[in-house]
């Protein structure tokens, strides 16, 4: 499993992922599932993923190929003119490569292979645009009504998003969010696990203007781990109690 | 889809079910799924399902002819001598009952009628007992360690039971937490849905001392759900600021 989360601000898009893969609880590793390609001044293009992994790091091979030689490759993310081609060229890749592996398995490889993943960045000149790719290559975009998306394990996670999530908010308070978020989810499934990779692409920019792996070291995130607990228990004896009907 | 948890406490068990079914999402119903037997001042036992609704509502037809001519019929529920042999015979029948149909319909009926259940009660003498009971017939038991039990759409709503769950909390605060996580479910999941059924089995007691069906006119209910989101934020808002490094 994975977990990894796109969000839209005003002042730009927040991104966070979690590193842990595994094939079995006794086969885990570590993998960074957060990938950027920039030209500075010009554009910026994030990619996060969730799914089988050599499918991932195919694509994620893919995309970064591309760009080494862009004379002779088409389709780079660096030429697209659009963030909407580079979501129609990554959900391309995206299920060229989940189609291949299953071709070559047969009906061993049925559904084995599948991923998805999140496309967020700006090119100048227009807005910074988060999308959601699916494994048959289509995609949504997200909108004021649908201001962040979720792959992985997104159920624990999903209601303090819901709950506190404001278009206005800062940056900081976003990555406050996302740790409490990522928190929940930690705790309740092992398959997602520390350390986390943490980036924010500020509105016109063009380039991460905070990008931090967060470990199990960091004295912020122990405190949002450790006090997240009390606040919650704070807020439920806040509300008030509940009594029994007297005619039951 | 479904929600329903059963808890364990120091004074006895508590238990809440939704009521919604669906088959698509444009054939919606309102079923209960919390079925109990009692025989006064000595023996009462709690059933929640969650799965295939012909499969459960079978289960519980069963239990239930057994209890009318209990001299034809073996194993009722009022005749077995500990939980233990409740729970047993419980799955067993829930075990054949998929095994039926699933013979029946042959490779169209894989997987299909499946469903899972949790059996709570006291018998005179012993403890009160909860059991998780899995499709294939086996079961676990609650502990100290583990202490409730979730069937059906369990992910939302688990993260508040971990954090607020205490053993020695009043009925009324169990339900009250409760509340907040189905409130977390049903508004995450529209396959989980209003009113909500509650039942409380003081230990020693060999009846309900609560039992109450929860409308979207509860008060309460209405109460939590609305304060939830508030008591949200402010825990939120209440855990120290993040602060980008600044050499970053």
């Amino acid at each position: 499993m994975t977990y990894c989360v796109g969000m839209v601000l005003d002042k730009g898009l927040v991104l966070m992922s979690d590193t842990r893969t595994n094939s079995g609880v006794d086969n885990i590793s570590v993998f960074r599932k957060m990938a950027h390609w920039q030209v500075p001044g010009e554009r910026i293009i994030a990619v996060m993923t969730a799914g089988n992994l050599a499918t991932t790091q195919s694509v994620i091979s893919q995309l970064e190929e591309r760009t080494k030689a862009p004379n002779e490759r088409r389709n780079s993310v660096y030429d697209a003119p659009t963030m909407f081609q580079v979501a129609t060229e990554v959900g391309q890749l995206l299920r060229e490569t989940i189609q291949e592996r299953q071709d070559v398995n047969g009906q061993q490889g049925q559904g084995r292979f599948t991923a998805t993943m999140i496309v967020a960045g700006q090119i100048k000149g227009m807005e910074p645009r988060l999308f959601l790719i699916y494994p048959e290559g289509n995609f949504i975009e997200a909108s004021w009504d649908t201001p962040f998306f979720q792959i992985g394990e997104t159920k624990y996670g999903r209601p303090i998003l819901i709950r506190a999530y404001d278009r206005t908010m800062s940056f900081e308070d976003a990555v406050k969010l996302l740790m409490v978020s990522f928190d929940s989810t930690l705790k309740a499934n092992l398959s997602v696990g520390l350390p986390l990779d943490m980036m924010v692409i500020e509105r016109d920019q063009f380039e991460p203007s905070q990008s931090r792996r967060i470990t199990h070291e960091d004295e912020y995130f122990q405190t949002i781990s450790a006090g997240w607990g009390d606040a919650l228990r704070n807020a439920f004896d806040a509300l008030p109690k509940y009594r029994f009907p007297e005619d039951d």
